[in-house]
Formats: structure tokens, C-alpha cells, sequence
């Protein structure tokens, strides 16, 4: 005879019962993008709960991106179901990054894939706007007394910018969301390079430079190649990308 | 003269001055997983807010999949730091697909360049329990009897065990939850087929026969080959995948 397994039941919380039924609402296609929630206090009371836990809920989906909330009593205030997921998933992904959720070498080989997608991308569909805001960031990267916090910063933007230049939203913003979680882990490996730095920033600016030129000339498979080849090329002085 | 631009100054409410600085300890590697926080109590009055504060500051968390929280005064009790990401990758964008913050087209998109990937990781690593696991969803879908729903269900779970035996934590999270926030889109247009679903539901059997096959043989450019064939040709019946 095996044993009674006594488990306590799962109660859901109030906060989570009410996310439940925005994000059902939000799934069914009855709530849309620009419409307002009920008030905080009407809320609470047609679902039966308190307005803590009304605000708890809020908070949960402003962390998702999917509501936006303001005080006061203007016409701006209130909850309104928004469409920003680019900073809520540039945030999960930074954050499960730093806790190592994710183990490095896999990022990289994300970061590839992601990146030889776009820059392919932004070989076919960079317009002249773009290109010109990419060549502005390689020209900032030139700056000969630059220190290595503000290349990193630039040289995140510049990949960045291709993201964005491909055109697909849903891509970018997992690109995005992926070079900017490798943001800190790069500037310690490039602080860890003592006085190879110099020559690093060379080699960079030369990939970067090469990249670009792919693009240009709308070659989207040397794009690719590039891409690829810069990312595989800085994760030798990233901890735990060769593990 | 310009006019004088007043802007109301961005004041961040006390509950964001708690998430900021758990940010930081988190992205400066001072705070890792399994690490316990303080209790509410005692990190309200640490940061001098109030424990509404603390608790919505921790709903954000949680909603990150950052920390985990229980009630109580068990050895489990408190908010501890946490590893999983993939449950609060997946809601956030089956939200945003929901709300169409991403264009379907995009979204299939992604999913070709994603599910490329884990087929091509696939063929090179899973071993015979990812493989039977595979051909026991194909038969479950062999069922001649079975409904739209039930055949959606195991369809997703079938694109999902590829992910998952690829081997790449961070490619599989992103497949599964695009996979799965396409499942209700999927559904609705597995609804919208009427008769023809039997002709359908065939076709769908044979192609995902040819990337088992092409994963069962290890042949990786065979297999990310035939998971695209395959999801541009359900993309037919996915409203606004061609636009």
C-alpha cells in the first residue's frame, strides 16, 4: 500500500486572480491596446477583492509591459492597456542573464543566430537614414581617447541600430533585448584586458567597419558572415562564453 | 523665442525605488539565485517605504520570474531569488501577440528563424528518450478521431520537444513562447477551415513525419529545412501572417 501524499492545495492569491481575468480578456481580443481599465476602486469591487490586491495585479502587468499606469486625475490617468513590450523583455532577459538563468556560451550562440537574421535584414532594407546612423556611431567608436564604457555603449548601439534597421519588431527586440544583457559581462571583459585594450579597439573598429560595408552594399550574406564572425571574435574575453 | 516647454518632472513611485535597487544588486552579482530577501517587514523599513511598497515591488519581480514568493512562516516561506524564466518569457509574449504589439508576419518570421535553429541543434543532440517522446506525439496525432483542439495541443508540444532537445535553454524559451502565442491564432484558423480540416490535419501529419525523419537521421540542414516548409505552409491559415 503506497502512502496518502498529503499536498497542501494550490490557493491562488487575490492579485493573481485578477491578472487572470485582464490577461483572459487581453487573450480573447476583448480588451485592446489604448483601452482603459475599470478604476482601482471599481475593480476591486466587482471582482470581490481588495484594492491592494487590485494594485498588486496592476503592477504585475506594468512589468510585463502590457498596462501602463498614471496617478492623478487628468485625462492620462488611470490604466491603460499599452503596447511596450520592448522594455519589459529587454529587462527579463538582462536580469535572468546576470543571475546566469541563461549560461553564457548559449546567449552567444542566440546572439548569432539573432544577429546574422537581422543583419541580413538590414542588407535588404536599411535606408539611407539608417545607414547614415550607423556610419555616425563607427565614426564615434573612432575617437582616439575614447575609454571603454563609451565604446561599449556606443558599439551596443551600433548593434542596435541593425536590429532596428531589418525591420522586424519582434527580432529586434530580442536582439535588443540579448546585447544589452551582455552589456555589463563585455565592459568587465574589456576592463580585464589591460593594456591589450588599444589593439581590442582596433580589431573592433575593423569588424565593425567591415559589417557595415556589407550593408551597404546590400550584401546580405557577408552581412551575416561579419556579424557573426565580430560576435563568435568578442566572446573569447567574455567569462564563461568558450565554457 | 520658444515657448518655455513645462513638462511635469518624472517622479518614480516608492514601489520602482524598491525594484531599481534589487535591479542593481541582481545585475551587480550581489544578489544570486536562492538567495533569500529580507522580509517585508524589515525591507520596508530599510527603505524607508511602505510594505504596500515592498509587496507591489515584488509582484514585479515575480512577474519577471526573478523571485518567488510563499506566505507563511515555513522553512519556504519569504521571497527568494529564483530561476526560471521561461513562464514569464511565455506571457509576456503571448500578451504582446495577443495584442498585436508584434505583426503576425513578423511573428512567423521569428519562428521560422527560431525553429531553424532548434531542428538543426535537434538533429545533432537528442538522444532516444527526446526521440520516442517525438514519435509518441506523432501517434497521439495519428488519432483519426481527434479534434482540432486536441490535434493544436499536441502539435505545440510536438514544436516544443524540438526546442527543448536542441539543447539551448535561451533559443528553446523564445520558440516556446512563440510557439504558444500562436496557439489560439492557430486554433482559430484550424476552426476557420471547415471541411477541409481532414485534408489539413493530413497534410500536417506528413510534415511533421519529414522533420522527425530528418531529425531521427540526424541530418540538421534536412531538418531546419522541413520545419520551414512546414510553418510558412500553416501560415496560410493564420490570419495576418501574409500581409
Amino acid at each position: 500500500m503506497t502512502e496518502a501524499a498529503w499536498r497542501p492545495v494550490a490557493r491562488s492569491r487575490a492579485y493573481e486572480l485578477v491578472v487572470d481575468q485582464i490577461e483572459e480578456q487581453i487573450l480573447a481580443g476583448s480588451l485592446r491596446v489604448g483601452e482603459r481599465l475599470p478604476g482601482e476602486r471599481e475593480l476591486a469591487a466587482r471582482l470581490e477583492v481588495s484594492r491592494a490586491a487590485v494594485r498588486e495585479a496592476i503592477r504585475t502587468l506594468e512589468a510585463q509591459g502590457v498596462v501602463r499606469s498614471s496617478v492623478g486625475s487628468g485625462p492620462d490617468a488611470g490604466t491603460v492597456v499599452s503596447a511596450v513590450p520592448s522594455e519589459a523583455l529587454n529587462r527579463l532577459l538582462r536580469l535572468h542573464v546576470a543571475l546566469a538563468n541563461f549560461p553564457m556560451r548559449d546567449v552567444v550562440e542566440a546572439r548569432v543566430m539573432l544577429e546574422r537574421f537581422s543583419a541580413t535584414l538590414a542588407a535588404a532594407h536599411a535606408d539611407e537614414a539608417r545607414l547614415a546612423h550607423l556610419l555616425a556611431l563607427l565614426e564615434a567608436m573612432d575617437d582616439t581617447g575614447i575609454d571603454r564604457e563609451r565604446f561599449n555603449d556606443l558599439d551596443t548601439d551600433f548593434h542596435i541600430a541593425i536590429a532596428e534597421a531589418g525591420g522586424n519588431r519582434l527580432v529586434a527586440d530580442m536582439t535588443i533585448a540579448i546585447r544589452d544583457s551582455t552589456r555589463r559581462p563585455i565592459l568587465r571583459g574589456l576592463e580585464g584586458l589591460g593594456d591589450s585594450w588599444t589593439e581590442v579597439c582596433a580589431d573592433l573598429r575593423h569588424e565593425h567597419r567591415r559589417l557595415y560595408d556589407a550593408i551597404l552594399a546590400g550584401d546580405a550574406g557577408a552581412a551575416a558572415d561579419e556579424v557573426e564572425t565580430h560576435i563568435r571574435g568578442t566572446s573569447r574575453w567574455l567569462p564563461g562564453a568558450l565554457d
